[in-house]
């Protein structure tokens, strides 16, 4: 990492495509040496830092553009390098220009993140904060945004240190104890280290546990509507999803093929899984249209069971019984305008709709927030696999510590996953790091980041 | 015009979409009390102008981003009113929010073209300049980026001043004599005057001639392949596309809806006009396949007139005799790989291809940017129909004052075609305005600049 640090890299910081301006970003020591010989205004190697310089940048005597350079000076930038950030206009042809030029200058082509890993490796921040970089450009609702800024600002950063501190001390009472080999010495109360376990582990939990709420935050909360064929089904989802309009994306993701439909009510993102059709006959109890409700049922979060007449929602209820009791379960009453005089029965809890007339939609998108898992505060939210994993092996390493002390295990043995443990905290926020474990996350990112 | 010099604007300044960073700009007299509002970190009323400053947009308690702020202070800025360019982290979801936190705090979303106009009417350039920082957002070649760019470095302004600055004196002189009434005293001298606009049209018309070629520059020279149906046309459309794949791109026109192929051979854009094929036996020519290639003809500059035997190369040269002489005819000879043993005839100056198998391609791209009218320096090239509007009603009322000269016109109505010259070339640059005419030009440029 420090060859690459050597190199002065360069690459669009904006969005692609045509807007009024656009942001070249120059990092590294060559870098006010660089642009220098292809921008005609301030001497960039003599200007103050965090200063704007108008020029014009050049191809020989030909001028590319007029443009403004800022200059930001070592370690007082996002990389902690020498950087320039040059402002052009925002024309591809200029982009790629000037691109060229500072290569043909001898920069060197940004990889994918390769600002941020900079910024990193230099100390800026920690990998936590790294990540929730990519977190937060991708954020696109008001959930995710609250737990990468929160991840950005170092709150989750601040409870991992905390919880390796206790540790790290009695790891190293404990290794301390080794060092006296035969003699038998606990400089570690075992009692303390007991409750300080526990204590670790209940702070543990709630962030292992928030990893299912969290990762719904991100690609938002699965939501399964079932229902016979002629339900109304495929009318309800556009009903839902023509309200929302005008902040409906489609999202392809980025590990499945499957672009699914995705709506945001009330700032919360909703994933809709695409079901088959239950079948309403009874003699084909098994085919496979139940199968594959079942499948959707499985990976939603919030089911809704559409149905318009008694029958239906007497066979929904068998089905209904083999839901798990974490899913949120929404009865919901279609077509209501064919039936113009009925009223609700006595106790009957079904949200009434018609998904056509558009009747009952605000109530059932209520019913639908309402349900929504409250995903607690920001601060104990990972929305991240690589966190949630080694949370759980760390946690997993302090079980065996418990394990390890019920048994009257030796002062090694405890010391090795105590040691474990530790391990996998500081992977999260990058205190150890590997090469590949930096390639695979800066990998994701995009270039100019 | 005043009015909204009053207001304070906001706009995303860079490409929308998800980028590293985005850039959302403020601009007008209450920039730095607004954006204090919601920047934690420099009081930016006191910082110095041209400098960057670190901190957080806050809405509330609430933290929105981590932002660099770039501090621009009148008259030294873009619009040289009070500036500034938060920077900030490229997310959607973030460039909305803090849009919407200036708007509520009393900024207007600026207009389209709305800080370009600005600086336009607090005298940072002329209208010449103010329409080129468009044009030069939209240059993809290398020959519309050159013209843009002298356009915005003020070359085009400075020649249309000097022209205006001697007929000024002119019409100043001429109206003078007005002054005396009946003493029919000639301060203007006539000789003068006469050879004056002799000069001033032998360097108008070359800038009116130059609009056709200036035109083609930024919409892609026009380029017909005309032949019978089996001739080949769409396999050479797709091989010559192909082997340019990598830079090809479809532009949907503004004032058009038909889509065409657009390809750049060694960094020049050239249009290919969809031509219905000739057909080849003698008894329909009157065909609808003849009138619709006429059509094409008479829209392209360069004709590639494509054939695989002598009846049909016999038959298009009849056509061929239509074509002006303005058009560039390229006769090239397809299918020659079905022909192996055949050699080209004495004198045969068709070019020789298979567009199946690739064969003489490059050759024959070669001779298209050899038939390129090469469109001469770019400080004689107009590409705006505006401009070329006024430079053509400039030089009528210049071939009136003559006509007026040469049969002894009196003073008054001399100066009337003076002032209607100098109000042309005023228009061009923006000396004399409209409303109207400003609302036209900057309601073409996207939001933000």
């Amino acid at each position: 990492m420090s060859i690459s640090s050597q190199s002065t890299i360069c690459a669009l910081a904006t969005a692609p495509g045509v807007g009024a301006i656009a942001v070249i970003r120059v990092s590294g020591p060559e870098t006010f040496a660089i642009v220098n010989r292809i921008f005609k205004g301030k001497n960039l190697e003599t200007a103050p830092g965090n200063t704007i310089h108008f020029g014009t940048i050049r191809d020989g005597e030909k001028v590319v553009d007029e443009v403004l350079v800022s200059v930001f000076r070592a370690p007082r930038s996002f990389t902690k390098e020498d950087t320039v950030e040059i402002s052009t206009h925002g024309s591809d042809y200029i982009i790629r220009y000037i691109l060229r030029l500072l290569v043909h200058q001898g920069c060197v082509p940004a990889q994918p993140g390769e600002f941020t890993q900079r910024a990193f490796l230099n100390g800026q921040f920690d990998l936590v904060q790294a990540e929730a970089v990519a977190d937060l450009i991708a954020a696109d609702s008001e959930a995710a945004h609250k737990v990468a800024m929160n991840q950005l600002r170092g709150g989750f950063s601040r409870r991992l240190a905390v919880l390796r501190e206790d540790l790290v001390h009695f790891a190293s009472m404990v290794e301390l104890e080794l060092d006296f080999g035969e003699e038998d010495v606990e400089f570690a109360d075992r009692d303390d280290l007991r409750r300080l376990i526990y204590d670790i582990q209940d702070q543990l939990r709630p962030l292992i546990d928030s990893f299912e709420s969290g990762n719904a935050i991100k690609q938002g909360i699965p939501v399964a509507i079932i229902g016979a064929p002629n339900a109304g089904k495929s009318t309800l989802l556009n009903t839902l999803l023509n309200e929302e309009k005008a902040i409906v994306t489609e999202i392809a993701g980025t590990t499945r093929d499957v672009i699914e439909d995705v709506m945001f009510i009330e700032g919360i993102k909703f994933r809709f899984i695409d079901t088959a059709g239950i079948r309403e006959t009874r003699d084909v109890v098994e085919a496979i249209g139940i199968e594959r409700s079942r499948k959707a049922m499985q990976h939603a979060d919030i089911l809704l069971l559409l149905h318009d007449n008694e029958e239906d929602r007497a066979f929904m209820e068998n089905l209904a019984q083999e839901v798990p009791e974490s899913k949120e379960i929404i009865w919901v009453k279609n077509k209501i305008d064919l039936r113009p005089g009925e009223r609700p029965a006595a106790g009957e809890e079904d949200i009434r709709i018609s998904a056509k007339k558009g009747l009952g939609i605000d109530e059932l998108k209520k019913a639908i927030v309402a349900r929504t898992h409250k995903t607690g505060s920001s601060d104990t939210t990972v929305t991240n696999l690589r966190h949630y994993t080694h949370l759980t092996k760390a946690n997993e390493a302090l079980d065996e510590v418990l394990n390890g002390l019920g048994i009257g295990i030796t002062g090694d043995f405890l010391a090795q996953d105590i040691r474990l443990a530790l391990h996998h905290l500081g992977e999260i926020t990058g205190t150890i790091t590997t090469d590949d474990l930096l390639a695979n996350i800066f990998g994701k990112f995009c270039i100019g980041k």
